[in-house]
């Protein structure tokens, strides 16, 4: 299949869409960010790379990261994970403190926020130096070394964390974050602060198509079961509260950033990365969205 | 592969675990069975049928219903149905009422209750005898006539249904219910008591693995595009609230009952039904669960 | 004191703020009534009774009733009612079901719908008659036995009662209610239909200012501690979710109904009630609110 | 009346029931104490004070300290206050989350412990040096200077306020809370470390029962209006989920804190104070409540 020209064609249906989304607004260094910018990325297992529009710009990941976090925590720690954290839809906002409060702090998934947040604090257990060791495994997985936080967002995220504050605080009450709630937070705004393009995103989640196993360099980075099992976490919980009319729309493994990024894989093929920074009201990308919705159609290839 | 020397390994290890759940004890008609009751069968796109244990003992479906009647109701009304019921994991129990009252009487998804009598009260505005409406679609994607309503089992439901007559009246009262709230709950009632073996249970959702189209008899049933979006319903919705890790451990879109029936589908490949009647604690067959595990593990096929 | 002079000088202020709430538009029978009307009736336990505006007119006392059936079930059952219903005031709308779900289908207190109707759950329990009982003990307390149900009212109510069928079908779910759902629906639409005039309404309530002796004719209808624990409840639970916002303001015990009547007493002195049918957000009479608000600020008597 | 004969017949009857409680221990400063303490002090308007038991003990009066700031703040902001924190009981536990995610930041009341750091955030914006003024007014209402914070268990309080932390920075995510949250929940950490006798508790608490007017120096704190609605908003919220439970049993507006000790008034009479540290399952201490019930049905005034 002639994956360039499918993106192509994509590309020019949904271009014109522009405007029917929002850009994020919750921290400057995001919200003044030029909306009408898309790019797409596409990765295959046998090593072909393609891209259209500005797939390779660098843009925020944002909870993207929390795939790159939860991946690092899994292959270490393995199933004793989920005793802090669950792996059940939320049926809540990505923020919310409610199901918190009626669980006794275990949040529902990893990749609500404070799921995300039980996930980097137990980073933070296993490396001496998290931002250190969340950077070079983002590299390593991309293969790419040119990936850096971008500090003006990781602060802007900083001074804007009071939810997250009131998260990590929240759980600590319940005795399910082991370490410094601000230590905590700035692990955090960090890892959502990575700076990387569609090519890099794609790429870094080809190791999840290819059940655990990076293709670039055969490094093997989780075992074939805990990839699927992680595969199945992104269909069921990748998109916040839409994740179910994502799977029934689009039906493909992956996972959001408020960032505006979108990256999704089909097993045993490809992964493909969407950025265009005007969000829908769940929070994902409006065209990110629609791309994909076209490509698992156009090209007739999905998971059921 | 010889899936009946597969199913007839895991028979002999799971068969073990009998006493590790709890027969669903609300009506006496379920009450009553014989707990030590286990059954697998496989049915093929390319035709082969297998089965191991009590496959051709019948028994109630119950909440496997739902998914003739969802099938039934997306074939006639589309993407008009998606007005009245959301496509999101409910992140509640079953039978909550909860978040409808959050959500103006919309229930999150057409396998928790409340979803599913919007659709039995949509199958009764598109039949003028519903259930006879019903046992005729039952059979004919079963291709067996000698299935039944089982009126004990029914009338004992309509005397225990204090918590869906309160679901029907409530989303009445948000005018997201049209029939009578008695007669919704006749009908309801009457479809959980369709008793049904694995045998005919696999035959049925084979139109599923087959993207709608009944490879029995070649009747397309729902086009390539609404079939995929019930498998992705199934997958993230099918298991009550167990159904992220239903799709974390397991990995195929699936359905349960209460009556201790599982039954679930590898696109393009086959469907694969299991009974037995003890209940873990979110209300899904014990041994059901287990079987399909160790099933998916094994053939080494999986959505992801 | 002369209370004609306090009541009529309150009338004229209040009189011009006739459109600023809204009548009850739930069922047809009280959404076409006349909202320009507004009277206010004392009666004192001294034996005085002044009227001004519409006092005499009958108007459907809606919730009102529960004081009168809560009156008669605690006179039977005492502190064994307390198993059945609690007595915190409920945070959350009337009409709710999110609280019954959360606590196992015991209802917060008896003037949310939920508690009344397990109020009138126990007056089927305690009479072979309940609606005659009830209406008997209404004419009793009012001392007046040109007292009926509104048999319009009372029918369109039931013909709109799908949140109260739910409420009732679910506490049943929990097995709260004992009686027929369908029957206590009928009971409990008919004690909300009782027409009375502000001057019964006065007269009705002037047990309770006496702690539970009616002053026409010396019956003890309550002990002295029921009666006192009957007005607590009434302060902080009397008037749906503005139950706080009316005792910090107001500062007297009493109950409102959706009808426009508002019944307040100080104890040891009088009762008061007003009626005006244009409600606030709460559901309570926007100038009846104003008016005991004036009143108890205008005479300098409190409970505080 | 001989209100020292009272109150002593009322020890000797509740001395027994020690040991059907259990003392707060969410900090060791205050797990620590000796629960087998108890005593009871009454201050009139006309200038009596009697006590009994251990009547003389400096406590930690915890929550009871909210009345002082939340006093301190009326004072200053009179009606603009409830802007930012609601009147309505909470229905639901003292440190919750929910009703905040529900309601936008605003706290129900100012007595959960989320309204009360909205106040005590107001106390900061009136006040330079807020920890000196908070201990200023406490010493005055109590015409006591050997008044103090004590810093072991503010400091203890401080490093256990995971959940007040969370509070703090959930209602800032909001924009309800103007200060530092560090600084913020240091002051109220103080606030809560206010050790007081009975003695103490009694004295300072009777200017409520006088309207507003301290009697000991005729200072005016509160209007006549304002003091009347703070004592409703105890009667109605000062027993967390328990106040309907108490306005029920014992019908006097009062506030308790975890620390043991109960303080309520009889408006134009008297205040009475009683400490006791074993707690009962909402918080409330058990002797305390039990005190205070036997009272007011002694003495045969309450004002209902």
């Amino acid at each position: 299949m002639d994956y360039k020209e499918v993106i192509d064609n994509i590309y020019n249906e949904v271009k014109p869409l522009f405007g029917q989304g929002k850009v994020a607004d919750y921290i400057p260094a995001l919200a003044n960010i030029n909306p009408r910018q898309y790019g797409i990325a596409i990765a295959t297992l046998d090593g072909q790379i393609v891209g259209t529009g500005d797939y390779q710009t660098k843009f925020s990941i944002q909870s993207i990261s929390k795939v790159f976090t939860l991946s690092m925590v899994v292959r270490h720690m393995g199933g004793d994970l989920w005793k802090y954290v669950g792996r059940e839809p939320s049926g809540t906002p990505f923020n919310s403190l409610v199901q918190l409060e009626h669980e006794q702090g275990i949040p529902r998934n990893p990749f609500i926020n404070a799921g995300a947040l039980v996930v980097t604090d137990k980073v933070m257990n296993l490396y001496h130096r998290p931002k250190e060791a969340i950077l070079q495994f983002v590299r390593s997985v991309a293969g790419n070394d040119d990936i850096y936080y971008d500090k003006t967002v990781a602060q802007s995220e900083f001074e804007h964390a009071s939810r997250n504050q009131a998260l990590g605080h929240f759980m600590k009450s319940f005795g399910n974050i082991d370490n410094d709630v601000d230590s905590l937070i700035d692990v955090y705004c960090n890892q959502c602060s990575i700076a990387m393009t569609c090519e890099d995103l794609a790429k870094s989640f080809l190791f999840l198509a290819n059940h655990g196993t990076n293709p670039h360099n055969n490094e093997n980075i989780l075992t074939v079961s805990r990839s699927k099992r992680l595969s199945a976490l992104m269909l069921t919980c990748g998109f916040y509260d839409e994740s179910g009319e994502f799977a029934f729309r689009v039906g493909m493994p992956g996972k959001s950033g408020v960032g505006g990024g979108v990256v999704a894989i089909i097993p045993s093929k490809l992964s493909i990365a969407v950025w265009s920074p005007e969000l829908n009201e769940h929070g994902n990308s409006y065209m990110g969205i629609e791309t994909l919705e076209r490509f698992t159609t156009n090209i007739g290839i999905s998971i059921f």
